[in-house]
């Protein structure tokens, strides 16, 4: 079959790792790849870790570029999607790996962004519960526009789910911390973020309680059951180039065993190939996720602190954004939902 | 003046950091190290970077060689210090940078080590408020005998102390998750600390409700004034060699607004020289503290999710551990609290 | 298709790349895995990474176990495959990713490692130029028995066999320094390959002229036309867990331009899928080529100096020991030389 | 005493370095720091590990405010410090940590850094022999402009110089490879300097034959001594934020045992408190001289490539940089050379 594919804004990380996993897609090609200051460059001068995809050269990111082609992905800056999507065919395929049409809620959108909010498109996590039992991959199948979740989004929400579809925990009292490697802040150059400042230290960043991540988890929760979310969330960087590894706790609602705590999980995610929860007493580390698609949860009871404790390892740009596109990407296209992406993480 | 010292233990990490800092205080004078494994070698052998030591050559750990000095540090595997201290002098000074001494409790002791308790010895957290308004300090002032706290134990209750003391935090749903650098895990050549394992991932170890800090911290925030205390503590190793940042969150009671709530840290720390609080909406990372013995500490609180977060960077080695056992020194003999000890910490 | 393949000593860090390899590999099935201190355990316990292999458990590495299958891969510590390997068909396609078998020499053998040498195999090293003009690849066709190359030998010997073959360095004053990541150390428990002690610090290994890669090497020049080579080489470990990047100068023969000198090396390259010559003034690094087979090699004139400098940078486990496995093993069997094989790295 | 000190250029890594040593000097005080961008604002917002120095806010670099201060620390960007220089007082210390008093050649400034020569200054490496068996220390006594060495060429020259001075190594084909942290490239927002582009990757830069560290360590080398010095140097940044571990290798001239060799640099650095000669096999590593002004060097012969090999480990910013300025301010001022400084480093 062979479907053709555009990436715009491919100079990044997200559009880098985007493109390594297509250039392995045995149904998806790469035709046109688009980006801003480095429109007209080869895409090997920003990427030279992409030598099979050595004859692209990087254009400019306009619609005119991007129509005619059966899939978009999108990995543009936060606020400049919408803009772009509204002037591509219905029935192309677009993908949008920003937060555009992440949120259901214009008023959000509006307090956490300060745009104007680009609508809502079908949530590309396809593991996700529904409060029905379902899961929302049936949102995706024949879907011609997806947001992408957010990376820090995914392992807290794949992390916690479960327990809230099952009434095991207490939304109202969520906390997660994360360790997450650099990559996940993005490829602008600033002073904070140079190998010199974060290499041997690690580096708390947006303490506190207006996260843009928040809402996006929020609603993820609810979709999964829960309804007075409160979360505190705070995202540290330590000295990795990729992963993350998402602490998140959240009470106990009534009495369970540790053994009946990860049964839920075990449960729900039973038939996902992408999610594996560790066994009893073992803790995932990101290096076995890093450059696949997988999830790796480990789930225990505090029973002194009467806490439920997931902690969830993912790579940020695999199944944190990348992976995730593609993986929504097949099932809207009707095709194997593991094309192209790798179970198996690169370590050590 | 100049004391004489010896450091039992001293071919480990913490001994390695006690050794560095000695070395450089004014009043105080390494003469004896000893060690297992290692008696019969030169210092340098095993510390390569310590070069003013380089006269010094391991000896076994007896309380003869240990006898006839002023100080003696103790930096031995927990469960070994009870024997050898109770050899010693009770002239003499004794501080025990391992576990032994440090919970009041001998229940619980046996509970978490499983061996029989050695005693109680004046804790060595010299900034720990105490529920009567009064420091920890009080109590080192002429001790013979000093238990030095755990480095996770240091960066959690100075994190949360003054809180508990002010009755601004709820003590039965704290968590914890602190990032921690791989020398926390100490020196025993073990498959999973290599370098090709830790490095470029981050790993959880010890998780659940069964940690040997718990009851350590537990006992710290009961000496600030909290009753019931329930700690969800998760420690994550991420590739550094030093450092901690703990990431401490727990409910506010009642009504304050931010600023009151950072007020009350900056009054309990005012006149504390080791310990600063970053500006409101800054947080502390561990570059800044590294080689130091200082805390810094992030307070915010988050008022969506209802919650006091505390951020705290630490050395594990310095003020974790072998800065903490001489400031505490210092206060026992009546010398300068800073002496030989450093605020700057050594970044980027 | 399908073989059916073995991998002897696979708890290690070759074998676990190997693995991760194979598992995507679409002619080769992995059956049967073995180790010595890990038999009886699952796969996954020791390799958490690999989950698409989840359903195999080591057993114990004997001819009996390994026999019955098309292809043997061979993980083992050196001077250990001559044995095992005397016991299997001589129609299966054994690969010995250990040092056994790499050296012509049995003096040589005998110098360096101090054992009965167990006879010499095919070189895996396709692209390796010969002094006839052609490669090493013509050996590999139909081959039963393959010795793998070491990973430092790769980096060295694919920088400077062009230079070699074409009269263009002098082979007397060859100088290489690797940056070696920790893995290529081995998943041997050792105190002095802790992360703690490499993390922060770049740590020589192995320095001397008595280094187990120089004869091998020396073969490889030999190889390509060189005739007394005298090779000064220095690795260097510094804190990442995989990669080489090796730079490997000589004095230039006569006189040349560095264009000259760069078509050289695009010359006996070109028509090679996985090795990479950067263009002019650019210099390759390692995270380009994490996870992939590729090689990539910048080519420089240094005219003061009167040196040619090649930096080569691959990844130890993948084009260093487990990536050549396979490719030389598509080779002898006839496969499509790329196949399971990836040319494009994982960065950042 | 306590002599006033200014630090211009503040802002940086160098000046922070600085900043760091002189606040825990007994003989210095540091009355006044300078910065471009980031004048106005508070130290402690640049360095928020210099606790003990908050009470310092940047001002303009301006010679009105860096006059009436004993001693002036100028760490500006190279071709800055010539003007500021010649406004200041004769009497007044200057101490030039940038490049522009380094060489004595104006023909090979203009040739290497484009701009017009601002003359020459003493040369800050105290240690360095001298070619009538003397020491650099002599120049600088009662000098009041020094020149700080470069981090590049101090590791160079200090692991050379002895071997040229005794004759032992050919001048002519010397090479250099050097693993350094990512501070040695400065504090500038560069994309391919940051945390994820260096972390996991080792990355060369600067390769070839025109790099700026060479006319200066030539420079060195001739002092020593040589003549006719060709020198092929490689740096490369591999993930750690200080450090240089330096790979030198010459041609041994004549014949001499390996003991002979490092008899030569044992003797010439016997008396230097800050030099040390690893034991004989044993090689440096960065760890162990973080934070001091140790260089730690490793002295072999390889005897089958007919070569010295000498491995120097220094902190890039300590003695490479910040620690040589106060050094050789020390000597200048008739201080002990060793105030403020330290032998020991901060490992792990």
């Amino acid at each position: 079959m062979s479907l053709s594919v555009a990436v715009a804004g491919a100079s990044g990380y997200a559009g880098g790792e985007l493109l390594r996993l297509l250039a392995q897609h045995p149904e998806l090609e790469v035709r046109t790849v688009t980006a801003h200051s480095n429109a007209g460059q080869p895409l090997v001068s920003v990427h030279p870790n992409l030598r099979s995809l050595a004859s692209l050269t990087f254009q400019e990111t306009t619609a005119e570029v991007l129509a005619g082609h059966d899939v978009v992905f999108l990995a543009l800056p936060h606020g400049h999607s919408g803009g772009i999507a509204a002037q591509l065919p219905e029935s192309t395929l677009v993908v949008d790996a920003g937060a555009d049409h992440r949120l259901e809620s214009a008023e959000e959108w509006q307090r956490y962004y300060g745009t104007e909010h680009a609508g809502t498109w079908p949530y590309g996590m396809p593991e996700l519960m529904l409060a029905d039992g379902g899961r929302q991959r049936r949102e995706l199948r024949a879907a011609r526009r997806i947001a992408v979740p957010g990376c820090n989004a995914t392992a807290v929400t794949l992390a916690l789910a479960p327990g809230v579809a099952a009434g095991l925990v207490d939304t109202t009292a969520i906390t997660s911390v994360l360790a997450v490697g650099s990559s996940g802040a993005g490829r602008a150059a600033k002073t904070h973020l140079l190998a010199a400042e974060l290499t041997g230290s690690a580096t708390p960043y947006g303490v506190g309680g207006t996260h843009r991540h928040l809402p996006e988890i929020a609603q993820n929760l609810r979709a999964a059951g829960g309804s007075d979310i409160r979360h505190s969330f705070t995202p540290v960087l330590v000295p990795m180039s990729r992963g993350i590894l998402a602490t998140v706790t959240a009470p106990l609602i009534g009495e369970a065993t540790a053994e009946q705590v990860r049964s839920a999980w075990l449960t729900a995610y039973g038939d996902e190939a992408f999610i594996h929860i560790t066994p009893a007493g073992e803790y995932p580390r990101t290096a076995d996720v890093l450059g696949s698609n997988s999830v790796h949860l480990g789930v225990g009871l505090d029973e002194a602190a009467g806490r439920v404790v997931v902690i969830a390892a993912i790579d940020n740009l695999g199944k944190g954004t990348a992976g995730a596109a593609i993986q929504s990407a097949n099932i809207a296209l009707g095709l194997d939902e593991q094309l192209g992406l790798s179970i198996d993480g690169l370590a050590p």
